[in-house]
């Protein structure tokens, strides 16, 4: 860690990842890229199982063609690259690797945000597992659910979209001390 | 985000994160704490839903008392304060709630590491969730499970331990471009 990164920059750096679903123009640099799937490497899982592989989709037609399908994924059309999480997909561990698959995810989107990137999380719905599975080669018995769609985030389509005007619970309606009540 | 900080620093950041299991005496400051919060606060969560309370447990005895259920949780014992994930318990979004926490879980140790805090995820298991429920005055119908240690890092003991030959997978192994196969 270098000598000019304090802990306020690293909470600050933590605290303004924001999901942005609409993407301009322009690829992922390739040594960003590299950075991504490194952070996603040295994810930490349940006894280092490390249940995960990704497919990075940069084809503009594939990325298209992930969007007919159902689910909360209409995010990937617009984006540079995809991730598809394909996790193992062994039946006893499930909440493991779902919550294993959470951590990753939250990964990813970090790293891309260090190289000013936005991504978004989407979920595979219905038939589209099976048919992503499919269309990727992807073995049947996995499990493939997320798809984390990443790219330079379209500064003005972010501006004209309303402001929530609770984006986030206050912390005394989330934080117990010493005993939930 | 402050000027001096930059792509590397972040991505630095991301990957150093490792488990802490062992760790010296000494309280986590108000305002470290403070910071841990806030970053769980601003978590992603499908749909913004937000499926989570935090009980946060400094109290030495209850710390003690947590350790004797039945689970990987043995680092509770010796951290300065635990952080107990209460998930909202909704049984019709088991999946989403889990990668929820999942991600919740990756953004407290990156925090608590960002104060140079060391952090451990431990799970309970058996009979040990109804018992936390009961101990710490949690409604039932809520789904607890992860335990996050935090405390200072006992160096010592870290390196004590022996390197384990291959702790993360080489990306060859689990990144696929384009298609899986």
């Amino acid at each position: 860690m270098s000598t000019n990164q304090t802990a306020s920059d690293n909470i600050s750096f933590l605290k303004h990842l924001r999901a942005v679903r609409a993407f301009r123009p322009g690829t992922v640099p390739e040594a960003a890229l590299k950075d991504i799937l490194d952070v996603a490497r040295w994810s930490g899982s349940a006894s280092n199982r490390q249940p995960w592989e990704l497919v990075v989709v940069q084809d503009r037609e594939m990325l298209q063609a992930l969007v007919n399908g159902e689910g909360s994924i209409k995010h990937v059309g617009s984006a540079a690259m995809a991730i598809i999480l394909v996790m193992a997909g062994d039946p006893d561990r499930f909440p493991h690797e779902t919550y294993d698959e959470g951590r990753l995810s939250e990964r990813i989107m970090l790293a891309a945000a260090a190289h000013g990137l936005g991504s978004c999380i989407g979920w595979f719905k219905g038939n589209a597992p099976s048919e992503v599975k499919e269309m990727l080669g992807i073995p049947a018995d996995r499990l493939v659910r997320t798809v984390i769609s990443i790219g330079y985030p379209d500064e003005e389509a972010r501006r004209a979209q309303p402001k929530r005007p609770q984006p986030r619970k206050p912390i005394a309606e989330i934080v117990h001390r010493e005993r939930f009540a």
